[in-house]
């Protein structure tokens, strides 16, 4: 109904406001709406501390249902400016708006509320949108094509250190047993990744000569492959930092030489003016 | 016997079923063969679970023999349609192939299932060959040659991690003794792995200040010295990278040669020019 | 009133001394003044331990007024000199070297002294200034100049962070609750963290089997996404690197534009022949 | 005395076997060397378990004895066939063979044997002379020079590192205080290399939501340093690879076009013969 091209003068408005960042008035809602966004999840976390939440029950009650409103006439606004609404309603982020309403509601007309904790705090995703405008996610573009090259080899690495997660694991579970908690092969699995990723909490922790010499292997190997993904990235992201650099080159009219530097304006090998 | 290359017509269409990926039939095998595997994987670790194996004794009986019975046929039938069943037999697929059925019938006739555990997690390492075909593992490539190079480089790293281990081990036993649990030599070594890897399980803790003086150093040292084989692997893996950009280049008319320069005119091997 | 450009010579002579290291006894001054900070820093640690405190009250007592009454005689000197004092008092290092000495006259006046322990260790930073002029720090100017490239990625890598903590941390505090110490979000977050950068105490741990499945990919998160930083730092150092390489090349005679390329024979900002 | 250029037959032909290995009884003496000094080291750490040392102490006593009385030999050998004995006496190895003899005399005549303990360990060292001559060190000589030229670097940034913990150590003392086990400000700052390394035991962990909020930026700072050494030695090895690669460059005697490939024979630029 409303995909028409032909929207009233003040939804076009109202759109440039809510998904632009171009006006003054635009910038100052997404302002608005990240101060929002951070304040309700500052709101959440500081609910789930039990003594808090008894002292200040009526301020969070009241905090909580003005964010909820205010995010829901958003949300109502965002589905009414656009030209294609399902287009919003079932994406990512039409998602996450959803759910940063939807919770406080659940939680009024069904009374527990511990079940809807997680969902309000998903609102932190909301940061993201309003971010995207902002020259730091620019910054991380080439780290965005380091990271999509690198993508299938740190699966393949991924792949690996869970297969060594699971035979280690079950080894250390027939040479530990249950003495030292290690239960059964999941426990033990949990352990050997515990161990790999070098966090090693010490909950669990091998007794046996045995088993301390397999943890020690594990742990050096842990400690290497480290260097895998890092190696990946690091290469990865310096070829995505020489091809930006390279991209923008232009190739000399006179004497067809290129990878100028970016503010050449003669060549550096005949003489001649590059754009003319 | 069989080892003849006039085999039945029927063998080599097993053959392109069982040992390869191009058919329809062959896909369909690996993707039944891949889910098998991991279902018997994920099996033997529920089986682990002390409560869920009293529970469903029986389903894990059933499931045990149908996959046992499954990979036994397999197992006969890659041996039959090969030409050459010995250079199967005793390749490294070979063994693990057997070490995924033999474990269950052993547990059936001797009873002590425990110890054919391990054993049957072996089944797990059966999933590189069903991979072998992907696309993920022509990716890494250039991961592997990476790794190849810097083997030399890594065991000399790692041979160095090893001594200093063995010294500060022998300190910390001297310094900390038995009453913070370095009891002995061999321990306080399990300690240093620990330590210089920043796993760190917090079991054993040095509590006098000249030990944890010593622990202070080692783990700086740990920390720093994570950076070496990272660069090296980071290195040899930019290497690889740039090795194979240059591959694809011309080839000289003259004289076949090939891995010129890019910016080359001549060939560098019979000095005739390149692109006529 | 002292900003004069005609300061005595005096002042002069002494302004060398105390904030140059070109004469002889201006880098005696500096050696002096390094040896009494690190004295004065070490003082602070061995008092903070009780039993030493006790038993060497009075050694601990005149040491303290002694180092206190040279620095202060050092930082009214430091005014006195200086050609506009007020830019050195209200500078970094200006406000560092009063809390040098305030502290010390303030605990002397009203009785409680733990509160100005942590004041008192500041005096370290102090130590920076007087290495400013060793060849250590001109060492490190590549890198500094890596780590201001790099900062805006890791910026936003560091946000990244900070939000997969405070999801993971909401999601582990529903999955686990109070009987395994994730208490509340905040808490919940600081386990995230805890886990995430791979330290691990072990104090809070998960103990149920979601919760140690969510905690095993958060860990293999934080073990993967390193990589991340390290690689841009890297990648930035080795462009910086470069480019220091790159510095030292001709000046065209024409326009005396520099940073040409290395192979250039033009200059690329007037057109005309470089060697002449 | 024994320095003169004259030395008898036989003592050049000792010299050949003692300390070199071209000769293939040179090499037999090498081996039988690395044997004994892993085999005195693996004696040293299963005389350290006390239950071992027990059982078998007269085993222990004479393999000690037999180590003891060749490494006395071949210590005596080595001063006696060396030009100039004074040399080899004060030099690093010639310490470290002294310091492998001298433990297990002064053990027998003083009867503390606890104190000889870590000495007998250094034997270890002596492995590094033996394997100097392998193949494995010869590949690890750029990592030497990366490492050489990442020194004052890698310096600089351990002594950031130190003044880190050594802040944030008294800041965590006056914040947990002697509740949460950070007691004096030594503790703290171990705490805070624990910490930062990464390490993370858990034998003291903060308690209060203030000093755990200073934790996670320790931790984090932590976690985001790492990159720097790792990125320099990155940095730094992949240029001593570069630079190995290459050194051995021609300049064309016709066009003086450099860079060329090492194995190219013709210039890529101009078509003539490199080296006539």
């Amino acid at each position: 109904m409303r995909a028409k091209d032909d929207r009233p003068a003040w939804k076009k408005r109202l759109y440039d406001i809510i998904y632009e960042a171009d006006t003054p008035l635009g910038k100052l809602f997404d302002i608005v709406l990240l101060i929002l966004i951070v304040f309700s999840v500052v709101l959440v976390m500081l609910e789930s501390i039990t003594h808090i939440h008894v002292e200040y029950y009526w301020e969070f009650f009241i905090a909580e249902w003005v964010i909820t409103i205010f995010f829901t006439i958003e949300y109502i606004a965002r589905i009414l400016v656009i030209k294609r609404p399902k287009s919003y309603i079932f994406s990512f982020y039409g998602i996450v708006d959803l759910l940063s309403t939807l919770p406080s509601y659940l939680g009024f007309f069904m009374g527990g509320k511990n079940l809807f904790f997680a969902i309000r705090a998903l609102r932190l995703l909301r940061v993201f949108r309003v971010l995207k405008i902002t020259r730091y996610v620019g910054e991380s573009n080439k780290l965005a094509i380091a990271l999509k090259n690198s993508k299938a080899k740190i699966l393949v690495f991924l792949f690996a250190v869970f297969i060594i997660c699971i035979i280690t694991g079950t080894l250390m579970h027939l040479i530990e047993g249950k003495d030292s908690g290690f239960d059964n092969i999941p426990i033990s699995i949990y352990w050997c990744i515990v161990t790999l990723t070098t966090v090693g909490f010490g909950d669990i922790a091998p007794i046996t000569p045995l088993g301390r010499l397999l943890a020690s292997l594990l742990m050096i190997v842990g400690y290497g492959i480290i260097a895998v993904p890092t190696g990946i990235v690091g290469a990865e992201y310096s070829r995505a930092t020489d091809a930006s650099l390279a991209n923008n080159t232009q190739v000399c009219p006179h004497c067809n030489e290129d990878k100028h530097l970016s503010k050449a304006e003669f060549c550096h090998n005949c003489g001649n003016k590059l754009n003319e």
